[in-house]
C-alpha cells in the first residue's frame, strides 16, 4: 500500500488521471427533528475501496452518509444524509468513468416526517408513519445518460444471496454486483472481514473470507483491469 | 478536572464511595437484520456527566447505546443496543444513590421486526411495519421497589421545551428534568454545547449556554449536594 500510494503520488498507477465515484455508508432518513430509520452500515467497506482505488492513482468522488469509520484522506469527500440526498451528490459527481456503490441506501423514506418532534398522546399508538419508495441510486446511475463505463452495485443480503444478487444486477443494469452474506452470524456487519462474491456477465466468482481491505485491494486491481 | 480526578483517586471527593447510575446515547430499535429505527444522540452529554461524576469519586455504572463518542476511563460500561436491553441493564445495576438518565430512548420499538432482510416486493409499498410501545425506563426506575434517592431524567425537546418538561417530570416521578432545546437551529444536537434548565421541586433554573463538559460539571457538583 505505501509502494502504491508512492507510486499514485508520483502519477504513476494504473488508474491515473481517472475519476472515480465510490458511496459508502448507510443513509439516515428522518421521522421528526430526533428520530431516524437507518441502515446498519459502519462504512467500512465503501472506505477501503476508495482508500485502493486512490492507492491505484484514482481520482476519487467519496459520497458517504453518517459512517463509524472516518473517509480515507486524499479523496474529495461529500458527506450526505438521505438517500435522496445521496443521488443529488452523485449525479453531480458525474462523469466518472467507474462508479462503486457501496452505500446501504434506505430503500424507503419517511413520507410525513414531521417538523417537530413527535409526542406519545397517551393512547399508547405511535403516530402513524407513510414511507414512501426512495430513488433507486444504482439503476438510477446504470441507466442513465452519463452512465460510467463501469458500474459496481453491491448486495448484502441474508438469505438467497447468489440468486437475489445475480437477479439485482439484471433489474439495475449494473456491470457488477458484489453479493455478501450479511446475517448476522456472519459477523461480517460491523466486523472486519468480509466475504464476498463477484457477479458479472461471465457469471459469480467467490472470494475467500479476508480483511475488508483485502477484498478492497483486490476489487481496485479488478476496477483497473476492466478499464485499461 | 486533574486536581478532581486525584482527589478522587484518593478517596476524597464529594462522591466518594457513591454508586450513581448513568445512561447515555441513542437507542436502536430493530426492523430487520440491516435496517433500524434510531434517536439522534451523540452520547457527548451522557458521557461527559459520567465522567464528571467520576472525578468527584463516584463509582458510576455508565448504561451506553451505540454512541459517537468514546465511553469514559474508570467507569463501568454496559454497552446496549434496545430500549428493553437497556432497561434490563438498568435493573440490573440498581441499588444505586442517584441516577442520571441521559440515554435518547425510542419510545416505540418495531413489533414484527423481521429475521430475515425484508425486500421491496415490487409494489411500491414498503413492508407494514407494527409498533409497540417501549418499556418507561425514567418512569420504573422512578416508581421502582430500589429507587435511588435521587432521579435525573432529560427531557430533548423541540417546542414549549419548559412546558413539556414540567409535565414529564410529575408524570414519571422523577425529582430532576434537564431540559433542552434540540431544534436544528440551536445546533446542540450533535454539536459541543448546551443550553439546559434545570426543573426541580423548586421550579426552573436555566443555566447560560456553554460546553457541555462545563454543564457536566455543574450538575454533577449538585447532584453531590443533593447527596451530601
Amino acid at each position: 500500500a505505501i509502494l502504491a500510494a508512492i507510486d499514485a503520488a508520483l502519477g504513476g498507477g494504473p488508474l491515473a488521471g481517472r475519476h472515480v465515484l465510490v458511496t459508502s455508508g448507510p443513509t439516515h432518513e428522518p421521522i421528526d427533528p430526533v428520530r431516524y430509520i437507518a441502515n446498519r452500515s459502519s462504512g467500512a467497506q465503501g472506505t477501503a475501496i476508495a482508500a485502493a482505488l486512490r492507492d491505484l492513482g484514482a481520482r476519487v468522488t467519496f459520497v458517504t452518509g453518517t459512517a463509524e469509520v472516518p473517509p480515507p484522506q486524499g479523496v474529495t469527500v461529500v458527506r450526505v444524509e438521505t438517500a435522496a440526498q445521496m443521488l443529488a451528490a452523485v449525479q453531480a459527481a458525474l462523469p466518472a468513468e467507474a462508479a462503486v456503490m457501496a452505500a446501504a441506501v434506505a430503500d424507503w423514506r419517511v413520507a410525513n416526517a414531521a417538523g417537530q418532534k413527535m409526542k406519545k398522546d397517551g393512547t399508547g399508538q405511535p403516530p402513524a408513519l407513510e414511507f414512501a419508495e426512495n430513488p433507486d441510486i444504482l439503476a438510477t446511475v446504470s441507466q442513465g445518460a452519463q452512465r460510467p463505463r463501469l458500474v459496481v452495485g453491491f448486495a448484502a443480503e441474508t438469505t438467497d444471496v447468489l440468486a437475489h444478487a445475480t437477479a439485482k444486477r439484471a433489474r439495475k443494469g449494473c456491470d457488477w454486483i458484489v453479493a455478501n452474506d450479511v446475517s448476522p452470524a456472519t459477523g461480517i456487519m460491523g466486523g472486519s472481514e468480509n466475504a464476498v462474491t463477484l457477479i458479472s456477465a461471465e457469471g459469480a466468482e467467490s472470494w475467500p473470507r479476508m480483511a475488508k481491505d483485502a477484498v478492497a485491494r483486490r476489487l481496485a486491481a479488478r476496477i483497473a483491469e476492466a478499464l485499461a
